[in-house]
């Protein structure tokens, strides 16, 4: 079975290096202007033409100034920028806030040439706290200054806050008018829960795409990648997923099959960043994937993996490498889906551990073996059904404890 | 203002101990029987006469067998003895499961000298483990034997499973008709998360009371108390509060005012055991209080309380002892409540921290010695309404990620 049993598409495209800038017409940078003490944090994505733009933005009540402004930006057409902080989400600060958020996008228009509302705005980090503009004035003009063809890594090290490395994908593939190219960056760590996460996820492609399309397509692959992603559960208040494209391949994707592949591609560099995300979760010991299948509808699949992804007692039972199924079981009977738990099938790795909603017999060396991998996959299928979904998720571990009990100290 | 500021009978009772056996009428045991290790393992509670009884029980789809058979039991009038065991849940266990719970119900009304139905059974413990019935019924007739109206103590030990201490409370107050009291005891401490928890509940009056005004009282008070309680988000397969009501003190409460206070002493007894449960959470070092007001609706008060309450981010915030209330407003945020970020006001303990969503100059001095504190209450006021609610929680440790990693082994 592959990773989407449902999807019809799940063709494999050839990865390329080069990350956002690895599609033509793209440039980017990464610069240290003070807002961390050392480490890289403002970055800057330059479309060398007009692209049609889609983003999908968190549905935590409280939102982040920068997305008010982009999904501003984002609905007076074609961009060509994405200006990004670390350090500080810019979030919570009133009209101060949102008056910075403005300011920064002005700052890289004009640094670049555009109109204002060409380019977009992204901040990560501590809520509360307000930007230094003086810094980030200074940082975006250094940014603009350094953009380059091979500044796809310098951006990704920017949106970084308590990752440990970065997150970059490229993708090619041929279409019926030539190759074009997709690719992207992310950032997590922590505060990452359906729907959307402290995460951010900008990414772009040389094909030609309007922008009704390129929505709807961003909009099903987030579900189906991003959105399916559980560090801790809570759902951030900053967290925006972008997709340019700028159609300097010269091809257009217009006809059903061609914007399927578009949505195979994305599908496969999304579901990549977030594999990442979940193995670089904050404290992460181990990736965690859950497939759930067998079960009566979708959304049903959806739940119970998302459960079983999110249960405190799941994680810590990986983190213990322990395949402690019935914690497994247990996640599925809270998770709202609709299912008979004495139908209930649950295997680690290729190891079935659980039959008919009970424990079988099963070899502990082998059970130990599979634990101690750095990917973990746990199945489950509800015998309801025919849908299925995956989640993704890491281990909970002390060192989230660590990291979230310091992290403004 | 109160605990609960919407509840006009917030009246205090006496409190007199003496636990689940402190009304009169009843007696209790906790013995050793083998399941764990060595400690005591089996609890038996006993009413000399026919009590009215209610339950409630987890919404989690799997559900232990013991709660299939209690929830038959009290459809069948009234009840006279409770038997638990800890250490093995008896869930996932299939048609064996259930017979084994069956077998202790009637074990106990053998030893008892009552009916099958007579007898409520519950389980707390591991999961997907078969209980070892040559033990549980030597357990049985061990407790019958020792039934005493000092063993509420014993009971209360009996049930336990990671808790590091009992949970026992007992109240008495004045009717119109003469003295009552109400006692009860409970266990936590992980896997626990509204509705209901790894959580066992036992509560005894010796009012009379009829089954219907019973019933409903216990559902409203679970709503407020126990059902307010998260310790790490999953909700438990086992978990029942029961309530027994025996009559034995002569005193019959049928008025709207006799049911109110019975109804303020229930909850009195249920708050301070829910209290007591979030303070010995797996691995906490803190009891945090989370009162929201000002919310629109209650449904939007509790939505709110829950979702702060249930943030691993706050949790970790509260054991570094940092009084980050950016993230509570981001659990607000996420948690389905219909809210203006722009005027909610945070505290900690009686810090104001943040005014119309925004942080404010305090004290850090102050700051540090209120997160110093075993106890922490955060207040959150909506400013869009009158409603308020109470949730309970612990901090999150490296103990609770120690206990969860290692449970089985």
């Amino acid at each position: 079975m592959g990773l989407f049993p449902n999807a019809s598409k799940a063709r494999e495209f050839r990865v390329v290096s080069g990350g956002v800038t690895a599609p033509q017409g793209y440039t980017a940078a990464g610069v240290h202007c003070g807002i961390k003490r050392t480490r890289k944090d403002l970055a800057l994505i330059f479309s060398e033409r007009p692209a049609a733009g889609a983003g999908v933005f968190t549905r935590n009540r409280v939102k982040g100034a920068p997305l008010t402004v982009t999904a501003e930006h984002l609905e007076k057409g074609p961009v060509r920028a994405i200006v990004a902080n670390s350090g500080i989400a810019n979030v919570c600060n009133g009209p101060q806030g949102l008056a910075d958020a403005r300011e920064m996008a002005e700052l890289a228009a004009q640094a670049l040439g555009l109109k204002p509302h060409e380019a977009l705005v992204a901040s990560t980090g501590v809520i509360g706290e307000p930007l230094p503009m003086d810094k980030v004035r200074a940082g975006i003009a250094m940014a603009a200054r350094t953009l380059s063809k091979e500044g796809g890594g310098a951006a990704a090290e920017a949106i970084l806050t308590t990752d440990t490395r970065t997150k970059e994908i490229a993708v090619e593939w041929e279409t019926g008018g030539g190759w074009v190219r997709l690719g992207g960056i992310a950032k997590g760590s922590g505060m990452i829960h359906p729907d959307m996460a402290t995460m951010l996820a900008f990414l772009t492609t040389d094909a030609e795409v309007d922008e009704a399309p390129l929505r709807a397509i961003l909009k099903r692959v987030v579900d189906r990648s991003f959105n399916m992603l559980t560090v801790d559960g809570d759902t951030s208040t900053n967290d925006m997923v972008l997709l340019l494209a700028n159609g300097r391949s010269g091809v257009r994707l217009e006809s059903e099959e061609e914007l399927a592949g578009l949505e195979a591609a994305l599908t496969q560099a999304a579901v990549h960043l977030t594999r990442e995300m979940a193995r670089d979760g904050e404290g992460a010991t181990k990736l965690v994937e859950v497939r759930v299948s067998g079960a009566a509808s979708e959304e049903d699949a959806r739940a119970a993996a998302k459960a079983i992804a999110g249960s405190s007692l799941v994680k810590t039972a990986v983190y213990g490498e322990d395949a402690y199924w019935g914690r497994v079981l247990a996640a599925v009977g809270y998770s709202g889906a609709e299912f008979d738990p004495g139908r209930v099938q649950i295997a680690f790795g290729d190891l079935t551990v659980a039959v008919g909603g009970q424990g079988i017999a099963y070899d502990d060396e082998q059970a130990a073996a599979i634990m101690r991998e750095p990917e973990i996959r746990i199945s489950v299928d509800l015998g309801s059904g025919s849908a299925s979904a995956v989640a993704w998720t890491c281990d909970l571990t002390y060192d989230y404890v660590k990291i979230n009990s310091g992290y403004r100290t």
